[in-house]
């Protein structure tokens, strides 16, 4: 499809996703308990912004978004198991999930850290076995590679560690920064460097893709911040307030509200920066970044 | 190496593993807890029965066992990921395994289960990073799509929800098998095949370890439920009648404990004629049948 603006294909692209995740499950021989609960969090909406960083990077290459389908659930499978292993009572204790009861509210602690595990370890089997003819065993592997380091303990889990040791204390810039690249920075990082892997980017425009997925990550951090005290709990679909009620340090408890959107500014500015350096077509990774800094959900 | 009989084989292969388990977390850029957590667990000891089933097939074929030494570790780490999750209070809740404390309750709950993802999340990162010569990026893509199927929603974690939704039940014999074949036996099986496919085996060799690995997985397990009465809690390094304690449906709850004998004897019986009909060098995988019908712990 060649929808003519970004909105359109915005919003196209999250119908595709919405519609082919739970595809990957349903015809799973499984008890349909698991199935029921996997499928619960996968469809409890979302924004689906990695899929759309990854369809825009493969668009910013001249490739087909199909192409990069089954990548692109399986990242969703694993942003979706993290949300629903965050929301355990262990954890962060949340009971309810863009408006919705967490899954663990539904299906029960044990069934909720299953469907995450479950979702997590087929999130691999949906990219082992990806058969589009342009996708190489080779770029099969790094992604694999790259995905197992992103989403694990040198990444995403990573980063909920140190998200987790840094509660009810007072942190410095650089370890915040630290948390939020590692807990959501790499998968995002993750769905951009995959678009570029299965265009076969030149070395050097993966090392822009980086830069420009690091400063997209940190802005999007950023927001989410500033919308935990700015935000519409009914756009939220969460109680707006939580970062002060946890004591957590925040981009505006470090910077006051003006510096944080400062920095956002200088990310999002960075982020279009190398993004330009990358030598593509990059109208609509442009507009995520605006679309990021402007969000208000 | 080429030691000269089974006992030394599998001692020598048991300290390999436990040599390189701890070696691919160690370097690891995470912080140090989650670290120390996931090798905590990787280092409780265990029998290594997974790691030597694949050594054994390989050997079997006549290729060097180290060729498998990442796969070996990758198993090691789900299956010990399993375990902590398996032992959380919203699971079995299990305060010692192999008569240590429980990861959570050393760690905490939220540690826990992150040192679980992550064991699970790093394992395709040792696969899918297999550098050895012998290894095509074919098989390590079979490796990942097997694993991945055999450890996930239609393997071990199926398995898990199966056994959970049959606790307090009385259950036929077909259904206690199906919880066995996912939970415990999917990942034996895949430890054989993956033998088989690091040996380029042909369709019907891999057909008839499959049939090997399935004979094998339930005799291991009604072992387990004979354990569980007549075994001694010190060699087990965990209190025994606990399936009759938790109202648990075994093969000597069915079929008597004679029968439980009979059947474990059929499983072995058949395991080895299967395993005959591979075809290969066949005396130490026939030695882990005997080892494993005979185990004490």
């Amino acid at each position: 499809m060649n929808p003519t603006d970004f909105s359109t294909y915005s919003s196209y692209y999250k119908r595709v996703i919405d519609h082919a995740l739970p595809t990957y499950i349903t015809g799973l021989t499984s008890p349909s308990i698991i199935k029921d609960a996997m499928i619960y969090s996968l469809s409890a909406g979302g924004k689906r912004i990695r899929p759309l960083l990854l369809f825009a990077t493969l668009r910013a290459f001249g490739k087909e978004e199909e192409i990069g389908l089954p990548i692109a659930c399986a990242v969703e499978m694993i942003h979706t198991y993290s949300l629903i292993h965050d929301d355990l009572p262990s954890m962060d204790n949340d009971d309810l999930r863009r408006g919705k009861p967490t899954n663990h509210k539904v299906y029960g602690e044990a069934i909720a850290i299953l469907a995450g595990d479950g979702l997590l370890t087929h999130s691999f089997h949906l990219i082992s076995n990806m058969s589009h003819p342009l996708v190489t065993s080779e770029m099969k592997l790094a992604l694999i590679s790259l995905l197992s380091k992103s989403a694990g303990p040198e990444g995403m889990v990573g980063g909920q560690v140190a998200d987790m040791e840094g509660e009810n204390k007072n942190l410095p810039l650089h370890e915040l920064e630290y948390i939020h690249i590692h807990k959501t920075g790499k998968l995002l990082a993750f769905c951009i460097l995959a678009g570029g892997i299965l265009s076969s980017a030149e070395e050097h425009q993966l090392a822009k893709l980086e830069e420009f997925a690091l400063h997209v990550g940190l802005a999007f951090q950023i927001q989410d911040d500033i919308l935990d005290i700015e935000g519409n709990e009914e756009m939220l679909g969460k109680p707006v307030g939580s970062d002060v009620h946890n004591q957590k340090t925040t981009y505006p408890s470090l910077l006051t509200m003006q510096g944080a959107k400062e920095k956002l500014q200088y990310h999002i500015d960075e982020a279009v920066r190398s993004l330009h350096d990358v030598g593509v077509n990059h109208d609509y990774l442009e507009e995520i970044c605006n679309m990021i800094a402007s969000r208000n959900h």
